[in-house]
């Protein structure tokens, strides 16, 4: 660390070594145990740390490769950070390798604080559309959900059950920022059913023996909810039993094909139909 | 290789050796090079297998791990594999783990012929969908996209430019079977472009700058071609300058916010609303 460096870009800590602690405490967010010790997460490139801080987002740590030194959005970035209390930390590529388990890594990476919004907070107003997800496994599949529902202007994902860490490496990359933007919440299917009980929203769930067309239903009137079974089963009954309406989109090859993240796209499309603003008539 | 086994479930080897040179050969289609000299790519799990085997394409090898002999769905699989002239392999978990490269890896899988349709074979008829997709480089997208177009009743893909394989491991297991269902073409721009000349069907394509709403086109007259950019760039001009329309779907977070198979999944499903069965409707 040289005071030219400080003069620069603020507290900056330089790093080349990967027994570092800090850099350990860093690789170590990887695993979902370490994350939830230390109540953090990694976001990588430059823009999502901007969304990031945009949104308000509370920053740890800011980490850039030394190649980026003189980089003006890097330094303005690192200002930022430094404002907010962060530690910026310029590092080696080998250093940003490690951390993320990359052959070509980003350049810029940040460490964020987990925020979470509780069903308590959730009061789903008329038009509000909201996604509660049970059980979701794969991580690809949430973040790209999160990216949709931030898409078509949902309000938020609630998490049901035991379900993969939107706060992963792998969910924060599928959700191209939209992790920012987008609230999540979680929940036990207790709680969850008790909550349902204090909202007006209507519960619509997806299902294979859903009898009603997905394309059928209003769902321009009051608050909706809609609920997704996950990858393997489908909605448990529980949850299948609290719906107000039981959708099925239809298939023209086997049964249950689609895949999760694409069933939910085009479900919340379909939702959201009456919301969306018109882009523009074919010329006939 | 027993007496006893050969009564059983016809022709079949026992292996227990990683360096079995033919347990060596299906490692190999983990790759690319490999899977084109061998012109071969391997599914995992009894059902798709079925799924190959029912939709006709060529086993070259069948393998299964020692705990399903007696299975009498496997051994039916295995017979039917002799019959067309497989080699059939009875295999430790420990070989199997090896061939998916996998902690829990599947019980079945099978070695198949690549199957690739040209484009000299594709006239679309009227009422005919087909998805051109520019250069496509996520498998798992690649893999979810063939799911879709199988679920909603298009008629095949065609890989423009420089795309992933549809035949890697992790495309068809995104595809959860649909590669055996969906035909699939591959060609440069200059090929696809000619091709479009031979054929009436309307170029569609999907685009942040096209000015007409995904929801406005009559996609019921003639046949359509959907044509999707790829996850990084969008359309380039040289493809968006030869659709006959471009459409968009509107977003109301930021740009550019779905994942490629999530907007080719609701480009799919309005192109195909008319034309896929109603379930049925909610009652008011």
């Amino acid at each position: 660390m040289s005071t030219g460096e400080n003069r620069r870009v603020g507290q900056v800590k330089e790093i080349t070594s990967l027994t570092n602690p800090i850099v350990k405490d860093i690789r170590a967010l990887a695993m979902k145990k370490f994350r939830d010790q230390q109540n953090a997460f990694m976001a990588e490139g430059l823009k999502l740390v901007i969304d990031a801080l945009d949104l308000g987002w509370t920053i740890r740590t800011l980490v850039f490769g030394k190649s980026q030194r003189g980089n003006q959005a890097v330094e303005k970035v690192a200002a930022r950070a430094v404002a907010a209390g962060a530690l910026v930390l310029e590092v080696s590529e080998k250093v940003l390798g490690a951390i993320t388990r990359r052959d070509n890594p980003q350049m810029v990476l940040g460490v964020f604080e987990q925020r979470w919004t509780t069903l308590k907070q959730i009061r789903p107003a008329d038009g509000d559309l909201w996604v509660a997800l049970d059980r979701v496994r794969d991580p690809g599949n949430l973040g790209t959900i999160l990216r949709t529902v931030d898409a078509v202007g949902a309000k938020g994902v609630i998490l049901v059950g035991d379900t993969t860490d939107p706060f992963s490496v792998e969910t924060v990359r599928a959700t191209m920022g939209s992790v920012f933007a987008v609230p999540v919440a979680k929940a036990g299917v207790d709680a969850f059913l008790a909550w349902r009980k204090t909202t007006d929203a209507r519960f619509i769930g997806t299902h294979l023996k859903g009898s009603v067309d997905y394309r059928t239903v209003d769902y321009a009137r009051g608050a909706v909810v809609l609920v997704m079974g996950n990858e393997q089963q489908g909605l448990p009954d529980a949850l299948a039993d609290a719906c107000d309406a039981l959708i099925r989109i239809p298939q023209a090859g086997r049964a249950d094909s689609l895949n999760l993240a694409v069933a939910t796209g085009v479900a919340l499309y379909e939702m959201r139909r009456h919301a969306l603003p018109s882009v523009g008539r074919e010329e006939q």
